[in-house]
């Protein structure tokens, strides 16, 4: 790689990869969850992940490229934490909170990433790509905050009388 | 795993690993960066997390167990990704920005389980070592809003003339 141009193609490679595995991650991770509005809030976010992976089919097309992931280890790694968590914590309220704990780790992958994209696509002189991307930005800092207010609510707290 | 103590434990665990393998990552990060600033920050960043790794050894103490890492294949994953950016951008301009995307993707990860074992550790009642912890979360959101600045000052436009 020797341009932003092909740096920001790689990126997008690596999120669109990244946003196909919790596409298929979050509805085991809503399945385990024992509190119901948690089970609830992973699977909007799968549909609203679903809308995610339509933007960057979008922005492939915006910079003449055809859909295509690239493996990130990064997200394989927060997935495979969050797997750790199902198999080995046996409360299931205890479970929750760190079912929490995952997904907030995948967000803010996903925070970082699309915060890097909106700002490479900008230098690129690419307004409109940067205004799609942080539609999603804004979703999924939106997620991050809902699920910090469901642990300080109930979720932590319920974990406590384990 | 059946209580929030245990949950938390494995979480310290898990951070501790992760801080120490960006304390070996962040010395080539800044070997491999162009830009004298951005080394700078690296290099001003490992110390830093030099002290991160002090506290949790604090934290650790201050439950009652011994410091011990847990392998953690989010950051191995991240770091990975960084290592790719390493070998596989030529234009050492456009390298600097990479390099800033990965070591945001690491802050990131670092702000997501810092503010999850903040707000466990009030859970648990432990007021003293939320407090402890909170200082690392602050010092990772003010590294990564450092690298957001130099990225949009300087380094995104360099690396355009690659």
């Amino acid at each position: 790689m020797k341009s932003m141009e092909e740096l920001f193609h790689a990126l997008l490679q690596d999120v669109y990869f990244a946003e196909k595995q919790l596409l298929k991650a979050l509805p085991q991770m809503a399945k385990k969850s024992s509190d119901e509005k948690l089970a609830d809030a992973f699977t909007k976010h799968r549909e609203e992940t679903q809308g995610q992976i339509e933007r960057l089919e979008k922005a492939f097309e915006m910079i003449g490229k055809k859909p295509k992931g690239k493996k990130c280890e990064a997200i394989l790694g927060i997935i495979e934490e969050g797997k750790e968590v199902i198999e080995e914590v046996d409360d299931e309220e205890v479970r929750d909170a760190g079912l929490i704990a995952a997904a907030q780790a995948a967000e803010h992958y996903e925070i970082a990433r699309y915060g890097t994209l909106c700002a490479w696509a900008k230098q690129l002189g690419k307004p409109q790509l940067a205004r799609l991307l942080h539609q999603t930005l804004e979703e999924e800092k939106k997620t991050d905050e809902l699920l910090t207010k469901m642990a300080d609510a109930s979720v932590n707290q319920a974990a406590m009388s384990a």
